[in-house]
């Protein structure tokens, strides 16, 4: 088996032959999904039946899911398969607060997510004879048991070492050779330092792939992990509501992750609207599950943001790719009827060197007027010059009003000013007197 | 599929067709070994092929695989199979000190012993409609991939809850309906008091089935954990050198633990002398994996002390039971030319209500001779009776010297005596001269 590709058929489909599969599956997941007691009431009450889609547009005439649907329905009134006879598997979210989210897994559903995370780890040069090691945590967490079935799948040699100890990760990287290993973008960095302190060029291990994901990361942060460990690193993405990882993933090109479309029909929507957007805008992305029997998910909002990447990608692949993920649809506000997103800020300011990564989004009503007001935090790199600062905040200032439609007031402030924060920063604070 | 037995050929093969079996399986395990560096050599200074094992007993012509050779060859050299090809998953001893045991599996490996859990579990009454939650560490400890693949094989609904979290633990066997459960035993009288404190009646859940293992414990904690949950509890048996569990395992009648003969050779042995034992004797006991490609092991010494139990199991299995699991081959002495385990002095202790659990054997050379005296703690429900309590020191004495063949001398002392231990006792203190 010498194929750049684990399926080369699937893989590589003509789009329009894709999307014939597509809607002949997803007539099938509708039909599978009638059997629950929460679509079974969501379709009499729209009309629904198999019958009545006949496009893949005529998704939009089924209401959305959302977490709060799956909550009040917890934990298995959106099971449709006969969980007594062909359940096999119970993954939950981690649900720090409140109810957590289950999701429920036959045999086949089993099989057809290792498939996926096989076809994921074999697309960025993972092959059998790679020593896979995952680092994440297992039991619950879908990123220990995806990735192990996945790349046992694939015929690779698995190194099941789980989340921490990081002495530990180093010895088995060292002793079994490992060549490919998962872990969140955090603990690469960690395990850097760890090589380091241990004695051990990170550089010059056997270490040739890593596999990152399930943390929200730069791309920034993606190099540096690549040049600590002296690897190639790729973009994971998953959800537990989606099964785990699996779901999208990057290619070779490390440019957008390939989503799996002949599992996943995607949309991308205005979070406030639930209209679909243009291509290669960011929205909300709403995510139907294909060829899942025991619990399909039909329209689910995973209140994440992001675009379809435009263009075919040179490595054949036909299946749409995603932007990495651009934040949570929660954090978007909206000033003088613009969507906007704290994620298309941020864009704009680290491309200048003179500020730093602490920044501010305060919305408030001045003089019977919205007004949003952008503080930023300078570097070390910055200058003490008034008339260099003020060129600076001039462009900040334009290059925002081009990507945001709305003319924000910029403010650099010195470094250690802004509040800090601990664990997620807060990055917007609505002041206004009508939300 | 109504059936008592998960395979009832193999279950209840008649023994002569099981010899047979496993000496063919012997055979071929010989002939997969000799490709691995460290039987290559053992075999060639012993001049073993395959052919000259001509009957089970012939396999007294290989020397014992001990934990040093395996230390010894790391991690590695005991690899027979193809491991870059065919190796799909490392598992390896939690090796709290020195070098951890290694032991590498092909798919073939990883689907027998999945099969072998199943089994395991369907012999106690889990079916696949069953809701199996597994509260073992996952990763490179085998109770959670070894149960979780068997338990999915089986067809059961998993619960794959990993460690700690006992709140979570519960709220998983309430809100899934969990029917069985794998927790070490001490885990198990924990869940049954925090379902108290939680306000639940814990005989009152869906809890069915424990399966307990992995930590020794005795007949009455097995009854205690029966009774505090409201539950059957079986006891499992298996290490990491062995695949882990799914090695041996309790029927319904918990009259010791079937061994999977078909997959597995026993051998007891006087740890001294590498001898066979009697059966029905205590010794220590020594395997050979009958179905294992990657990396057989053979002859491999436990150091776990045991019992083959005599006579037919009414449940119609085949396979030989072997006693619980007695202590570590490592804490015999020598005493008079008779080995003695501290179990055998404890089993008859335990039997006496005057007396606490408290007890200390000290060996010592008096006029030039070995003696051995049996320190033990008087409990709550003694006498202060001197007459009463010479007969029972008499008593101990006289069964003592039935079950060890030797007459130690006997001492009651008062509740508190003795040292307390922290962690695993210390039983026998040797003062001798002469060791
Ligand atoms: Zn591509
Ligand atoms: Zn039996």
């Amino acid at each position: 088996m010498n194929s750049k590709y684990w399926e080369q058929e699937i893989e590589t489909m003509p789009r329009e032959q894709l999307r014939q599969l597509q809607l002949q599956r997803l007539k099938k997941t509708i039909a599978i999904a009638a059997n629950s007691p929460f679509y079974k009431k969501v379709f009499q009450e729209n009309n629904i039946t198999a019958d009545s889609i006949n496009s893949l547009e005529d998704i939009r005439k089924i209401p959305f899911t959302t977490k709060a649907d799956m909550r009040a329905n917890y934990p298995f009134g959106l099971v449709a398969g006969n969980m007594r006879e062909d359940g096999v598997r119970i993954h939950s979210s981690s649900g720090t607060t409140g109810t957590p989210t289950v999701i429920v897994h036959s045999q086949h559903d089993l099989d057809s997510w290792a498939n996926l995370v096989a076809r994921c780890l074999y697309m960025v040069g993972i092959r059998k004879t790679d020593v896979f090691q995952n680092s994440s945590g297992y039991g619950m967490f879908t990123g220990g048991l995806g990735f192990q079935y996945g790349a046992e799948r694939l015929g690779a040699l698995t190194v099941p070492a789980a989340a921490g100890n990081s002495k530990r990760q180093i010895k088995f990287i060292t002793d079994f050779k490992t060549t490919a290993l998962h872990a969140i973008p955090s603990y690469a960095i960690r395990l850097a330092e760890v090589f380091q302190s241990e004695g051990i060029d990170p550089t010059n291990t056997s270490l040739k792939t890593l596999v990152i994901g399930a943390e929200p990361h730069t791309d920034e942060q993606r190099k540096k992990i690549e040049r600590m460990l002296g690897v190639k690193a790729y973009n994971s993405f998953g959800m537990t509501e989606m099964n785990g990882p699996g779901v999208a993933f990057e290619c070779t090109e490390q440019n957008g992750m390939h989503f799996w479309e002949d599992c996943y029909l995607v949309e991308i929507i205005n979070p406030e609207t639930g209209e679909p957007v243009p291509d290669g805008e960011i929205g909300e992305l709403v995510l139907t599950t294909l060829d899942r029997e025991m619990m399909p998910l039909i329209r689910y909002r995973t209140r994440d943001l992001t675009r379809i990447l435009p263009g075919e990608c040179p490595c054949g692949r036909t299946h749409l790719r995603i932007d990495r993920i651009k934040g949570r649809s929660d954090d978007m506000f909206i000033i003088k009827g613009v969507n906007i997103f704290p994620m298309q800020v941020e864009k704009v300011l680290v491309q200048f060197p003179q500020l730093g990564s602490n920044y501010l989004i305060t919305l408030d009503t001045i003089n019977n007027q919205d007004e949003m007001i952008v503080e930023v935090e300078l570097s070390d790199l910055s200058t003490d010059s008034y008339i260099e600062l003020e060129k600076v905040r001039k462009e900040i200032t334009r290059q925002l009003k081009d990507e945001i439609l709305v003319t924000p007031k910029v403010k650099l402030v010195k470094k250690g000013t802004l509040p800090q924060s601990e664990g997620k920063a807060v990055r917007v604070k609505d002041l206004r007197n009508n939300k």
